[in-house]
């Protein structure tokens, strides 16, 4: 009997000032509800269910995209989050064992913490997910002994001693799903914002006898984004805890502050990363590489004694084999790279297979794109491609072949051969000098006329 | 009548330890002059005196460029700030109204100050701009009643009980015309410093029974800069500023402290900017267009759904019609792209009219340049520019025009024909390897001898 | 009778998490035993040993690679720093005068406190750098009467008065040569870590009578780096440094923060250095040259009035006269450019020597590289390179020459000479249209089978 997600990704996020459903809004490069998605995968859940509102279909891309097994489930009108949950019954009908609801806005929540809410259900019927706030405000009060969660209180319903209490509720609750469902179908709404509240679900359990626990995490865990300040201040925390374990892992970092994480970057130890990095999504780096200054990588694979940059670009599906070299103003997309292989300078190498310790010279280009279609760029073992070659896929040159400096490929090369593709050489002698003393002449004739 | 600014802009700056003037200096890549020229404009004045001094020629021209109705008047020698303000009478000869006196190292002046400056002259004759310091120093001392002004006092002249006050001289100050150039006119120089001191003008105001009042400011926006290291601290203040504004008004900024604005930048809700994206002076970003990471821009418009970057460079008179996508290690000068045009890599597109859904492949470049003229370079709608097409202005290619890879375009190609200009393949089988052979026996040979 | 220098080097540094030796980490760009190094040559050493342990080939390739002159001896087993001192005995054997024992991971110690140190050797016999600690912690402690050293205690021997004391211990010593090592070979191993400790020469020396010193620095200097955080904060802290005295000496920069120095960087006054600007290695900017922004410089002198970037590589060998311009996305190599010359965009410049005032078109490639042998490229004063031009070296192009864009230059253009190496342009009326309305159908085709 698996465990179930819920998770709750209707809201607009009005604060934001977006068009963008607030949980589509990216930290560490990974939309907000996709950090969810990640932190409850923990859990191990048999099945996912997110209720998607606002910008429902775009949400439900991102979520497919992330879990192509998550159900998605839609809640037309924002009634609040008691009722948002209740739109997961029929997804979850005869599922077993519990239900955790987490949010799509609070991307921090950690796995460990998750693990504690459930196990807590051992010992009681509704588990609730508490923090000690710094500065309490107006989030709703936990009002409990010991793990023991008497109930929870709003804070404008909260006495004076009660307002004093600094546990709070973070929203998130773990409850057996049958049970949670029955609570929800009591949530009422007759409160200032008519809205069903999911908290409601504590008392109501109470009532009928059951017994609600309490397990508490650090705060930020729940911080919860709902502005674009705010959201800026969680990325910052986010680099900052990246960049701290980076150094701790091994990686050597001359200026950590300029290097930008993705949220599952993975770096290997003695790896070199310069200052001003970008990572996005999907890049693993394996120990010993080194990344230059100014490159950006995303999707990609650098192995062990690799180079790569300085102002280097690696879009997704770029595999670099051990020691091979990517120089600067080169970008490599959707193209394997045999080990030793060298890409040195200002070249675009996309859906291709580069054989080990070939040499492409600076300015190579594969021509991947004929305006319709795109084809794949084949370059053997060890061949040599001479500057500024215009490889016109589909195209192979075989291992150990040559292409002279400017050719334009548009036939294969046979193995050791070499491929020419260019006007030969012609002197004018004298022309040069004439044509720019006639340029400067006009230019002459023109300031005086 | 309308009201006259007059700017002081004549000093050397000695401490900022440079030959450039010091009101040359740029915060958010704007002189400092401009910074003032551009808050007075918001008294939208008939008459703009620019008081220059130490490196007059070239601050002249800086404020030409940004004003060409401003009137220059140079003070040859620098004999204190009632002495420049003197050198605008004649400018200002004529002229009805109020005079607003600025400085020109003091950028951060904000236009609803001098509007309320300004006002106050319904109630007073003379109008001082002070300010509360948080240590107010060695600064001149607002002894006021309200905001009706006594007097100013010197620092070094200051009672135990005059130093205790915190509110403090800007030196920004508002009075009539005829008014002002009388009282400068009586201004004396018998002090240490052997200057005409513009704040004697209160005093004078006072004897001769006219009225002086206060406005105030927050101390920020009366900063003056002396020294580079307060020009960096101004800088920071400047862009912690505007990438606060911008995620208020709904700009996605993932890395907020690495994006560079300028004075002038604008930027639409919802446009993603990446991180290391610098803004030079006069852009425009419409709503939802992404600037990718460690792109450069000037001078140039990005319409909406564009995506730019990550390493491009947009330099002025770049004008990017919707859904345009400029790519990576791209430079555009000068150049009108339509609407879903793209140019993914490596290219080089300066004046240049690119039609609507035109292609550039890879290393394309528009050879603007002989040497001695600019030619123009026109694409025509859905055009198909083959990798590393040498375009030799003055060319034109007509609309669904190709053109093959490596090609050199020197003739017009009309609409929906095919260019050519390269060499046919040729294979030598066999020859690459016996060349690259030869080579490392050569080397071989050179090792052992 | 000349000093010598010790540098202690041997150690592995665990705590770094790396298989790099710890003294061959970097800060600033440069190894950690190079800073030692670099400050020991204040005293303008007769000897300099570094003594190499953990990792010793590549370390003592390092120290060569600084200074040829260095010996290298090599500490088999790590029995502490007396045992390590002990080392260089033989390698100093014959020299006179005074020895000081500086350590590979203390970058930070400045010429004048070992000038201080060394001047206290006419006091004292035996002279201790101290320094007064925030937190002493765990640090030995030096039990002092004014410049007088009774005793070095360490912590855990230490009374709670001892504890008490602020001054503690760097490691930092200097002596004479003949009665260091009497000393050291007194120095016993019976401690709990059984090692051999270079404090106790203090005890030792004092036990004979002779008289021992303490000469205090701030504690900021004796800095040592035993994990990747701390190396981390200690390069912030050159860096702020850094940038602190590049604003003092008069170099503009617009946001500092950004500007990544390296310990050699070398900028006159009136540069200006744009956001985003990374400096390795030996680089010097004269005055009044600008390095625009995400430019990347090492070993390459920048003069005085050129332009740089944005987006510029300047690698090893660069040598930019006067009013040389390098734009975006260039990269140059062990290349000397002549007054004036141009190379703005998309080009690499390697093993060349280029003319004043030679322009170089976008998409210029010195194809340097044969697969085996590099060779070098001349162009000549005044010579216009075509865009896209490869220049196949060893090739040479004479003054005022031309070459035409795209063309493949094999053979030596003479003076004043047109080259052309391309094929004529053909145009196929109708053809593109029909090419791409082929491929649409293809697609049509296959996206309804």
């Amino acid at each position: 009997m698996g465990i179930s997600l819920v998770i709750l990704a209707a809201g607009q996020g009005s604060r934001m000032q977006s068009d963008l459903p607030k949980v589509l809004h990216k930290l560490a490069a990974c939309p907000l509800v996709v950090h969810a998605m990640r932190a409850g995968r923990a859990l191990d859940p048999a099945r996912v269910v997110v209720v998607v509102g606002h910008g429902a279909e775009a949400v439900a891309a991102v979520v497919a995209d992330e879990d192509p097994q998550a159900r998605i489930v839609t809640q037309t009108e924002q009634l609040g989050t008691a009722h948002a949950v209740g739109q997961a019954r029929a997804a979850l009908d005869g599922q077993g064992g519990d239900v955790v609801v987490l949010y799509g806005d609070t991307p921090f929540i950690r796995p460990e913490t998750l693990e504690a809410l459930q196990a807590a259900r051992a010992a009681h019927d509704v588990v609730v997910l508490g923090f000690h706030a710094a500065d309490p405000g107006r989030y709703g009060r936990l009002v409990a002994q010991g793990d023991r969660l008497e109930r929870i209180v709003e804070f404008k319903d909260a006495t004076e001693a009660e307002r004093a209490i600094t546990l709070c509720n973070s929203g998130v609750l773990c409850a057996d799903r049958a049970v949670l469902f029955d609570l929800i179908a009591q949530v009422g709404n007759d409160n200032a914002a008519g809205e069903y509240y999911l908290t409601d679900v504590v008392g109501l359990a109470r009532a009928r006898g059951l017994s609600a626990g309490v397990v508490t995490c650090p705060e930020a865990e729940t911080l919860g984004i709902n502005t674009r300040a705010e959201l800026a201040a969680a990325e910052a925390a986010f680099q900052a805890q990246a960049r701290a374990e980076a150094l701790e892992n091994g990686v050597t970092l001359q200026a950590p502050d300029t290097v930008i994480f993705a949220q599952d970057t993975c770096l290997g130890r003695d790896c070199v990363i310069e200052p001003y990095v970008v990572f996005g999504p999907d890049v693993t780096v394996e120990s010993g590489a080194t990344i230059r200054a100014f490159s950006h990588l995303e999707g990609c694979h650098v192995s062990r004694g690799a180079v790569v940059g300085p102002y280097a670009r690696l879009r997704p599906g770029a595999e670099l084999a051990e020691d091979v070299r990517i120089g600067n103003f080169v970008e490599i997309k959707n193209a394997q790279l045999g080990e030793g292989a060298k890409v040195n300078h200002l070249s675009y190498v996309g859906d291709a297979d580069v054989g080990a310790y070939a040499n492409l010279g600076a300015g190579t280009v594969t021509c991947n794109y004929d305006g319709v279609f795109k084809h794949r760029t084949t370059i053997g073992e060890g061949a040599f491609i001479g500057s500024s070659t215009m490889l016109v896929a589909p195209v192979t040159v075989g291992a150990g072949a040559l292409t002279g400096s400017g050719s334009v490929i548009t036939r294969d090369v046979p193995e050791g051969a070499l491929a020419l593709g260019r006007a030969d050489q012609t002197i004018k002698p004298g022309l040069g000098r004439k044509l720019m003393d006639r340029l400067r002449a006009r230019k002459a004739d023109q300031n005086k006329g």
